[in-house]
C-alpha cells in the first residue's frame, strides 16, 4: 500500500468539485459534488440517532441498492429536525442532481451538515449543485474537501494505491469531524472512492468491518449527530478480478487498505476535535471479553475527569482506573496494571513511584498512549479520543444557533 | 413536613464532630465522627464501581448485618486502589473508632474521600479519629459538615420534623459532592440520621425508593466514583409505632420524608456541580417506559454539548434532540414537543419561533427548567444537571495528583 496524492479524484473514473452557495455565513466553499463516471457498486453506513436527519432517511434508501453515482453535501446547515419540509428539499437536492448529471435519482446520496433545527436556503443549494455540476473535475476534490467542512480546522483526506493480483488498485476518502463524534453508527460524513471492482454486499461487509476498527473507535464528546454518514463507491474502472465474496483472494487486501484509510480518516477526525490539544491512544489488553476490552477503553475515553486530567497534563492515574471500574467491564484492582507514555504508572492496581522527569515529558507531549492490562483474559481494544480543553467549552458555548 | 435547624444531630440521640487533623494540605477539618448513643437500624447503597475503595469493602460488610453506631469519615485522601495496604488502614481506622466508643467494630461505617490512589497517612489519621471522638457533641455537626468536604464550596445540609402517628419524628442529612457526580450507585458521600424506630430491611427498602428518585437522577459529569456511600441510622428513640413492614400505616409517609431529605441534599450537590453556573432540570414525559423516560432524560442532561450550550446561554435545541435521538429511548421527531424555561421551542419537532426576548431572559436564568414531551407513553423522569463552564475544566484540569 502505497500512499498517493489526489484524494478522492485519485481513483480512475472519479470527478468532484465545491462551490461557495452563500449557505455559509463566512462565504466559504459549501456545496460539493462527488461523482463517478460511471456507476459503482455502493456501502453505507449511517447514524443510529433517532432523531435522524431527512438526508439520512433518503440517503438510507438509496444506498440500500447497492449502486451509487453521485454524493451531494451541503454544509452550514443540517436539515435536520426538519419535518416534512426538510424531507422534499433533501428529495429536491437528489432530483436536481441527478437531473443535471442525467443520472437515475436512486443513483444519488445526499448529505448535510451545520445547525440542526434550520432548514435549508434552497434559493442558494440548488443554484450550488448547478455550479457544482458544471465545475466537475478531477483537480476538484480540494474544493470538495472545503465544501463539507464545518468546525474543521483543517481538510481530512488521503489516498493510497495497492495491487490486487496484478492489477494496481486506487483507493480515496474524505471526512469532516470536530464536534459530536462518537461510535455506535457511521459517525460524520465521510466518503471513500475506489477504482476496484467488488461487488456491493462485499463492500458492505468489508465497510462493516472497517468501521468497526475505526470510525466506531473514536470519540471526542461522546454525543452522536442526526446526519452521520459513512459512504464508499466502488466503480471497478481498475478492472482487478471482481472481488464478489470474502473467500476471494484479494478480499483481506482490499478490506485491509479500506481500514487503513477508515483509521486514517478517523485520527484526523480525533485531532481536529473540537478544542483539542492532545490526541490519545487508549490501548485496553488482558479483557475478558471483546465486548469489555471496547467498553473499558471507550470509558476512560469519554471521561471527562480523565480528558480534563490529560489537558493538565496531569498523570491522575486514579481517574483512568475509576472510569474502567465503571464502565461495566470485567475488572479487578489486583490484576490491573497501566502505563503512561510508555511509563509504568500503576502496577496490581497499585500506583508505582514512576520516573517523575520522564512520566512529565510524557504528559507534555502531544501525542500520548495510555496501556490498560486488565490480567483477566486475552482480548484488546485500541480506541483514540482527545483531551478536553477551555477551548472545548468556548467553542461549544459559542457556536450559534 | 417542617424544615427545622440542627442538620444531622437535629434528630434525638445523635452527636457529631469535625477535626483538623494534618490530612488535608489547605489545614480544613479532615475527620468527622457522626454517632448515635444507642444501636441504631441502618440501611446503605454504595458504588457498584469495580474500583470500589477499601472503605467501601469494609462499610459494605458491616452496613448489611443492619445496625451502625457510628460513622467515621476522612476527606483529603480516597484510600483508593490502595490494595492490602488500604485495607488494613481503614480496618485501623474502625477499630479505632469502635475502641474509643465502646461500641463492635461491625458497628462502625467508614468513609475516605479525596485524591486516588495515596495511602491514608494513618499518623494523622488517628489523633484525629481520637480527637474527634472526645469531641462529640450536638453542636459537632457543623465541623463535621466541613470535615467531609473536598471540592465542595458549600456544605449540604437539612433536616426535617415530622409527625408519624402522634409522634413527632425528626431526620436529618448531609452531603458532600461536587465533581465525579453519575447515578447507578450511592454517589458520593452521604449520611443521613433520624430518630424514628424502623427496621433495618424496612429501611434498607425506603432507601432503595429514596435513592432512585434523588442521588440516582442526578449527574455532573458521568463519571462514578470508586467511594460513593450512602447510610441511614434510625435509633428509634422519637418512639413511634415501629414501622416493621411496607404496609405499616407510617411508611409511606417515612419514605417521602426521606426522599425529600435525599432530593433536597442531591439537588445541592448538582448546584455545587464543579464549575457550574447554572441549575438544569431536565423533564421527559410521554415516554414509552419508566426506563425510556429516564435514559432520555439522563442523556440530555449528560450531553456535554447540551451542557455547554447552556453554560453559552445559547437555546440550541438540535442538541437536546439530538441526544434524546441517541440515548437509545423510543422517540419520533414528529411527536416530540420542548419547552425551555416553561417557553416553547420545538413543537411535532420543528423549531416554533419563539418569543426571542423571553426566550433570552429564561436562558440567562440561574434555574432552567427543560421539559421534553415524547408523546409516546405515559411515563416521565426528572434529572438535575449542571451547567459545562470554563471552571469545570480549569478545576479538573488543575486538580493534583
Amino acid at each position: 500500500m502505497k500512499k498517493i496524492e489526489g484524494g478522492i479524484t485519485a481513483p480512475q473514473g472519479f470527478v468532484a468539485a465545491g462551490v461557495k452557495s452563500g449557505i455559509k455565513k463566512s462565504g466559504k466553499e459549501d456545496v460539493a459534488l462527488i461523482v463517478s463516471q460511471v456507476p459503482a457498486a455502493a456501502a453505507a453506513v449511517f447514524t443510529q440517532n433517532k432523531m435522524a436527519a431527512a438526508p439520512v432517511l433518503i440517503s438510507r434508501e438509496n444506498a440500500a441498492k447497492g449502486k451509487l453515482r453521485a454524493i451531494v453535501v451541503n454544509s452550514g446547515c443540517a436539515n435536520a429536525c426538519t419535518g416534512e419540509r426538510g424531507l422534499i428539499d433533501a428529495r429536491l437536492m437528489v432530483t436536481t442532481t441527478a437531473n443535471l448529471l442525467g443520472i437515475a435519482e436512486d443513483e444519488v446520496l445526499v448529505s448535510s451538515t451545520g445547525v440542526i433545527g434550520v432548514t435549508l436556503p434552497m434559493d442558494k443549494v440548488l443554484p450550488g449543485i448547478e455550479a457544482a455540476a458544471a465545475g466537475l473535475s478531477v483537480n476538484g476534490h480540494e474544493q470538495a474537501l472545503h465544501a463539507i467542512m464545518t468546525t474543521d480546522t483543517f481538510p481530512k483526506v488521503c489516498a493510497y494505491e495497492l495491487t490486487l493480483g496484478d492489477t494496481t488498485v486506487k483507493i480515496g476518502g474524505v471526512a469532516k469531524g470536530a464536534g459530536m463524534i462518537h461510535p455506535n453508527m457511521a459517525t460524520m460524513l465521510s466518503y471513500v472512492t475506489t477504482d476496484a471492482a467488488i461487488t456491493a454486499p462485499v463492500l458492505q461487509q468489508a465497510l462493516n468491518a472497517a468501521v468497526n476498527k475505526s470510525f466506531n473507535m473514536i470519540t471526542i464528546d461522546g454525543d452522536t449527530s442526526t446526519n452521520d454518514t459513512l459512504a464508499v463507491l466502488a466503480n471497478g474502472l481498475a478492472k482487478n478480478s471482481l472481488i464478489d465474496n470474502v473467500s476471494h483472494p484479494d478480499y483481506a487486501a482490499f478490506c485491509e487498505a479500506l481500514t487503513n484509510v477508515l483509521i486514517e480518516l478517523a485520527k484526523l477526525v480525533v485531532r481536529d476535535g473540537e478544542g483539542a490539544t492532545k490526541f490519545l491512544e487508549v490501548n485496553v489488553s488482558g479483557a475478558a471479553s471483546q465486548e469489555d476490552a471496547k467498553t473499558a477503553a471507550m470509558a476512560v475515553a469519554k471521561s471527562p475527569l480523565v480528558k480534563t486530567a490529560f489537558f493538565g497534563e496531569d498523570p491522575n492515574w486514579g481517574r483512568i482506573l475509576c472510569a474502567v471500574g465503571y464502565s461495566g467491564a470485567q475488572a479487578d484492582p489486583a490484576r490491573t496494571s497501566l502505563r503512561i507514555g510508555g511509563i509504568p504508572v500503576v502496577s496490581a492496581g497499585l500506583g508505582v513511584k514512576p520516573d517523575l522527569e520522564a512520566l512529565r515529558t510524557a504528559m507534555s507531549a502531544s501525542d500520548i498512549v495510555v496501556e490498560i492490562e486488565l490480567g483477566i483474559g486475552d482480548y484488546a481494544a485500541t480506541v483514540w479520543t482527545c483531551d478536553f480543553s477551555y477551548d472545548y467549552v468556548k467553542i461549544n458555548a459559542e457556536y450559534h444557533t
